[in-house]
């Protein structure tokens, strides 16, 4: 483990390699044999269940229900929204036959030719038009409306550049897909969606987060609108972690999806979409980790707490299990995850830097002397300070301190945006920070001409419309033309 | 709801098209626009999410952790383990191409011939070949054993004939995949796996099951031996509804998986894998339901406890309200989940008709005279019986019930299958009992060839050699020679 640190490519080094090797470090992911796949280890498995599981507790309490659509789409579904196929078509897993056989030169096996489908499927990159399809045949009158459905899927896009977890061919996320009898409902459910998305971001992933809408050129395929929460990495790079469509009639129109209104009117159906992916975990790895390792927030942390006991012979380790099993189970009592680590076969130094590059948020350290001095060490992880404790007590002691790591680190990761956010008045002085990284806050003149010549003269795309801050009028640092409000640049994963 | 009702096929006029309505009006599932896809629709998904979290805290409990494998398998890993590839090669979704482009002649998309996959890659029928592969890199030592990861996902099967639940295109499962360092630790795991299983389908399920391994015909693809649970349905027909294997070291040879072990010398790794899938809804539904809709076992009813206020005018429902309100915390403080339908554009008669029908284990009426007298009126589900209970402690006496109904369900079931249940000696007598469905106990003289003889002439197969009971030898019904044991014989699902 010692010599896997030092492996630990430093930040300032190569921030980008510092991210893969943590990756893999730690156990959270690695390479699959097929390109751009990745397999989800089982460290790295247990924080997506946990993210799982809360978001799953707030999507119900919103009042929605999981369901489960078909992996496969029929490839002509695609095509029945314009911009949809447009914007998904380029990336498509498409299955052509059902069957293989015995290779008649004897190697292996081979695709049967007489199984080819009469109509190609694609692999789900997103489940609107099949669940449309479905929805058709549910839903008739505004009695059957609204329906609030999400559901847990793995999702592919055939993505040329992946990186883990960031941008992956294959990946895990929820999508849920709203409809609605009227325009007003659907907007104030995706609007209401991105707030529990910001809501998750913050007081569980301890990330900040910038609510806003997407400029139409970063708008979802599909959608009318896109809301959207961005996040920023240390590197100053911003990273799209939630999006929430308010997808008009669009997709109600493609699939023929209309309903009897409370006035007796044929109508047709409003929508929304919105999802999350294992994207997150990259979010929650990039805003918080050192050059010692993970650093997780307390409220997504598999293991909250580990103890680990120095002792020097047998009796001093049965005195520490004695001292340690209250402890243990007080804090189980609690709902606290605690691991209690007296595997004799790891020196404690060892053990020390394995659960500091796991991202373990408190560990205590429990000697001899500590036992006749009714004391303990601890140490955080986020600032990897040290502190001694009295054993009485420790257990709402480490609750406390729990709490406190959750809002410090989220305390430090929003003075890092707040330090590295900028307001700027000309492209001059545009180009200029934008080469520092961070957040830019500028006019523009809201076409998307002048996004695209910003995006191939600087790499800066908007990544939002803020929905808060300064709403002052301006003019366009690129054209001079009328600017409603500064939008919000920077480079982006 | 009442014509719906009227609607469902009587068992005994055909008990295959009673079970196909009852998915569909009790909103379990319906089928998709994609061929031998099902779409599983809420309510279906919340008794599979009760499932799964039930499951997952047995595999939790019993030491494993979940992990994610790539969907995607490259169509040589099939190759590599030669009864494997055998046994799914004809029935793999077959993915050859990753884009699609405009098609030329202006009609949708098509398949971009210049986006051909240098090799094919299957859609997951099971992970055992990208789950070797990938243990081959986590597994040097004995120290790294045993492995013991699940992974809940979604595989493809290209089936030819099927039916909702029992047998999809794609289907829900998890399947576990361990390592080990010596046969007798694959062997207990393999064993220890289905006794989960087993007291899953018992206790939440209220499935009774037969334990046994399967005979050679049966078994696994790839696997050195497959234990099995057989559920009996009301039809007489067996339901296999999970399967443990123990598959030696066949993957780990295909995948070239060696250890050091602790003797210092390289050895093949020892394996197993074990399954189940949304099948099981499959067998709950068969096993309770009956002519007006599903029966839930209380242990995996998403609504354990419905209530349904029967009143004249505001005032009466304004007073049940009242009265109903500490019930439903108490209920709730108890962990029991109950709903409270007091939608007033729905008559009480339409709503029971409905509680019914989805299988909603305890029903509570209440109208004004109720109040008056301070009592209630219980219709249990299971057996349509009403009654008159008291108010004062209709909390506990619910929770009493529920428990009641969990145990005549199993008990119901498992009489069911123990009076449809025969010994026979002779092949004459055999032909002609199979004819009458349920499960035979027979003597076989443990050949592959009078096994497929007796599947030819009778449509039977061997469902397991059971673990439990009789095991005094005897001779084979067909050849006359020496049989070890009687083995369980059915028409299968």
């Amino acid at each position: 483990m010692a010599k896997e640190l030092k492996d630990l490519t430093k930040r300032s080094e190569n921030y980008s390699q510092w991210y893969n090797d943590l990756v893999v470090k730690a156990d959270l992911a690695e390479q699959s044999a097929v390109r751009g796949c990745m397999v989800i280890k089982p460290y790295g498995y247990a924080i997506w269940e946990k993210m799982q599981q809360q978001l799953d507790r707030m999507f119900k309490e919103t009042g929605h229900v999981n369901a489960y659509f078909p992996l496969l789409i029929p490839k002509s579904f695609l095509s029945r929204e314009a911009d949809h196929v447009e914007g998904f078509a380029k990336e498509c897993a498409v299955v052509t036959h059902y069957r293989l056989k015995n290779d008649p030169e004897g190697k292996g096996v081979v695709v049967d030719p007489a199984a080819r489908l009469e109509e190609e499927l694609i692999i789900r990159p997103t489940s609107e038009t099949i669940i449309w399809n479905t929805y058709k045949n549910w839903i008739h009158s505004y009695r059957d409306l609204p329906i609030l459905c999400n559901q847990w899927a793995n999702v592919m896009r055939w993505e040329m550049r992946t990186r883990m977890f960031l941008r992956t061919a294959e990946f895990l996320w929820q999508e849920g897909h709203t409809a609605h009898a009227t325009q007003e409902e659907a907007l104030a459910e995706a609007t209401k969606m991105l707030n529990v998305y910001a809501d998750f971001a913050e007081n569980y992933m301890a990330v900040p987060v910038i609510k806003g809408v997407k400029s139409a050129n970063e708008r979802f395929a599909g959608a009318i609108d896109t809301y959207t929460i961005e996040a920023m990495m240390q590197d100053g790079k911003a990273l799209q972690s939630g999006t929430s469509h308010f997808l008009g009639q669009n997709f109600a129109k493609a699939f023929d999806v209309k309903f009897i209104n409370n006035e007796n009117q044929l109508e047709y159906v409003w929508a929304t979409s919105w999802g999350v992916s294992t994207r997150l975990m990259g979010a929650l790895i990039m805003t918080h980790s050192d050059d010692n390792g993970l650093v997780l927030p307390p409220h997504l942390a598999p293991i909250q707490v580990v103890i680990v006991p120095i002792y020097k012979n047998d009796e001093q380790a049965a005195e520490i299990n004695r001292v340690v099993e209250p402890i243990l189970s007080e804090l189980k009592s609690m709902g606290i995850s605690v691991k209690y680590d007296n595997a004799d076969n790891k020196r404690p130094g060892f053990k020390f830097a394995e659960y500091e590059l796991k991202g373990v948020p408190v560990r205590l350290a429990i000697g001899a002397r500590d036992i006749e001095n009714g004391t303990v060490e601890v140490m955080r992880r986020d600032t990897l300070e040290k502190s001694v404790a009295q054993l009485d007590g420790i257990a709402n002691y480490v609750k406390e301190l729990l709490e406190e790591i959750q809002g410090n680190i989220y305390q430090k990761a929003l003075k890092h945006r707040e330090s590295m956010t900028r307001t700027v008045e000309t492209y001059e002085e545009f180009k200029v920070e934008i080469e520092k990284g961070g957040f830019i806050l500028a006019h523009w003149d809201g076409t998307p001409e002048t996004e695209e010549k910003i995006k191939e003269e600087t790499k800066a795309t908007i990544r939002c419309i803020p929905f808060d801050g300064d709403k002052t009028p301006g003019v366009c640092m690129v054209t001079g033309k009328p600017s409603t409000q500064r939008v919000l640049f920077a480079r982006s994963y």
